[in-house]
């Protein structure tokens, strides 16, 4: 073997993939906007545990190895002493993206080491408390006597609500390949396929055209349950005339895409599933319409609703009309009826109204736009 | 599309590949056992939410959604009285599984709702501190006026650490695909050829025959990344004469696989390579030799250990032996320096010593074993 790891890192992630200098830069500009909200807040540091967080401000570790293990957190200091604490796995990781004086491996006692970290930076620490266990903040709260531990989540969410040009364009890349994807299932939708060999076919599809992995578990649900939002693909077989709800999205260039289409299967839709396709396209197209900056995130839920209350199937729009894309496929904003806020350029947001009858089926479509300045515009 | 729902569930996973009854029987026996316990305690009732304790216990989502995203949790109740807590995207699946009259569907306030729930099974409840989050566990706080939440982590976890037949069974198929796949990949080990291709073909071999999913990200690591023992497939490529350590894992019927080997590509192992190998597999014998019911587990790793401190070469050995595996890939117990408790009847534990060296890479060998009346065997 004749590279090595200092002289030419293996191609990690796509973080990775950009000149380390870059990488730095861009990561350096996102934690100083977030060092002023950290000020802002009257905090001495933000302890940042989040994944997609401690990667957007890093680089560093996009994934925790498993649900109950971190792989690290950051901490931003408002001193702008910032310190990358991991683990002794991720120490030639870690010390390929940051100062090496700056990383803090810790051990079995991880709140301990982190708790004197912190200190190091003040007495009054925000935390994740969306992104940490109880039972480590209440370790961390133990080990660090004479600091103040308060809630202080959303910052860094906040930041990654409004997408750059580097996001825009790998976000891009990644609904390119979604679309191809879209264009190419049609045709692999054949009688007698079940759903879980059509869900590896298009797994196989976006990982052989470029995606790390997919940005979600894709949904392929044939007939009565395309009724589940949140269906799980099984044995059930497409049969000749019957609706099948695709909901697939890759992660490409570490950015997700998420599309959903319904599509009929053979020549003789039925009329419930015609009348609630054409509902579900006009609620959509009214929403879409009318995203631009200044809209109200909840106007855009509403804007979609009106046309299902008009038809008089409301009650069966279940959920909310869309959500924020990035590096998880889920993230702010959300357009639901009860969000606060308004659109702002840059931001990326799903619209996929539904309806779902449990006798047949159901209908979703969904696209992702981007907020510009003057309107929205289909990724 | 002829299949309703009702009539012929999809197979969403395979705990509903047995039957439901037997499923129902199987996890409502899991639940009584785990009653014993939280009587024991002297707690009213335990709200399950870590994902593979509520799928151990009731058969429903072995995983959420997303990291930040719960699918739902269980009250198991001392008074015999359990429910189930998920959002109306699950409706239909819980209701598959579970007694209608006991499913409590929540909306965005799910804090009050559970809370609510709790209520009716008295003041003292245990959670799993662990596995909420610090956000989750203070709304429940300010929502359950009148109840007292304390921390009860691993009463699910301590049940899980004995395996019964069907477990025993779902590993054996697992760990046998794990081991076709570690046949195949030999032939599969070109110079030239990518971490991230093998690791990719490697993913289909263990998909196209059988698995689920992969138990976790495969590790391919060529060379000096071998030294990493978390290395993420890269754009090295194998060399004529370098190591590959492969670590890779499959969930077949649920359970998960984990085996690591280390190759050397090429006819002409390095002095240092065939060493190191040599002292690996001679601590992997010393530890697997003496594993048995009794045997205390911080032993198993002083026993392989020892075998790197007579060699002095211990220094290079920067992890625990081994954990279980189960539902997850990482499990109880842990065969580390500093693990309480002593070895079972029914226990899955790895044995993976391994040495690291920066300049040209490591070797780590993994078997995985269950433990038997008279000793281990090697699944």
């Amino acid at each position: 073997m004749t590279s090595s790891p200092t002289s030419q890192p293996p191609l990690q992630s796509p973080a990775s993939q950009s000149s380390p200098q870059h990488l730095w830069q861009t990561c350096a500009a996102r934690r100083e906007r977030l060092r002023r909200s950290v000020r802002a807040r009257g905090l001495d540091a933000l302890l940042v545990s989040r994944a997609p967080n401690r990667y957007y401000l890093s680089g560093f570790e996009l994934h925790d190895p498993q649900p109950n293990e971190s792989a690290g957190c950051l901490v931003i200091a408002a001193d702008g002493r910032d310190k990358l604490a991991t683990d002794a796995r991720y120490q030639d990781a870690a010390a390929r993206l940051w100062p090496v004086e700056d990383i803090c491996i810790y051990g079995a006692d991880a709140p301990a080491t982190i708790a004197a970290l912190l200190r190091g930076s003040g007495c009054r620490i925000g935390i994740e408390a969306k992104g940490v266990s109880l039972d480590f903040a209440r370790a961390l709260g133990r080990a660090g006597r004479g600091i103040w531990l308060e809630a202080a989540d959303g910052l860094v969410e906040n930041l990654r609500r409004i997408k750059d040009s580097d996001e825009i364009a790998a976000l891009e890349r990644s609904f390119a390949l979604n679309h191809q994807l879209m264009r190419w299932v049609e045709g692999e939708l054949h009688p007698g396929r079940s759903e879980v060999d059509l869900a590896w076919a298009i797994e196989r599809f976006f990982r052989e055209n470029g995606a790390q992995e997919l940005a979600f578990a894709s949904i392929v649900a044939v007939g009565p349950n395309a009724a589940l939002p949140h269906a799980i693909p099984g044995a059930s077989r497409i049969a000749e005339n019957c609706p099948v709800l695709i909901d697939v999205g890759c992660r490409m260039d570490d950015y997700c895409s998420d599309q959903t289409r319904t599509f009929w299967v053979g020549d003789r839709p039925t009329p419930e599933f015609s009348r609630t396709l054409a509902l579900v396209r006009e609620a959509q197209e009214a929403a879409l319409h009318a995203l631009r900056p200044g809209l109200p995130l909840a106007e855009a839920y509403r804007l979609a609703r009106d046309v299902f209350e008009k038809a008089g199937v409301a009650a069966a729009f279940t959920h909310g009309l869309g959500h924020g894309v990035g590096l998880e496929t889920h993230e702010a904003p959300s357009l639901s009826p009860r969000a606060q806020g308004i659109l702002e350029a840059g931001m990326t947001v799903t619209v996929e109204p539904g309806l779902y009858y449990p006798q047949w089926g159901g209908v979703r479509w969904e696209y992702t736009v981007l907020i510009e300045e003057n309107g929205a515009r289909i990724l």
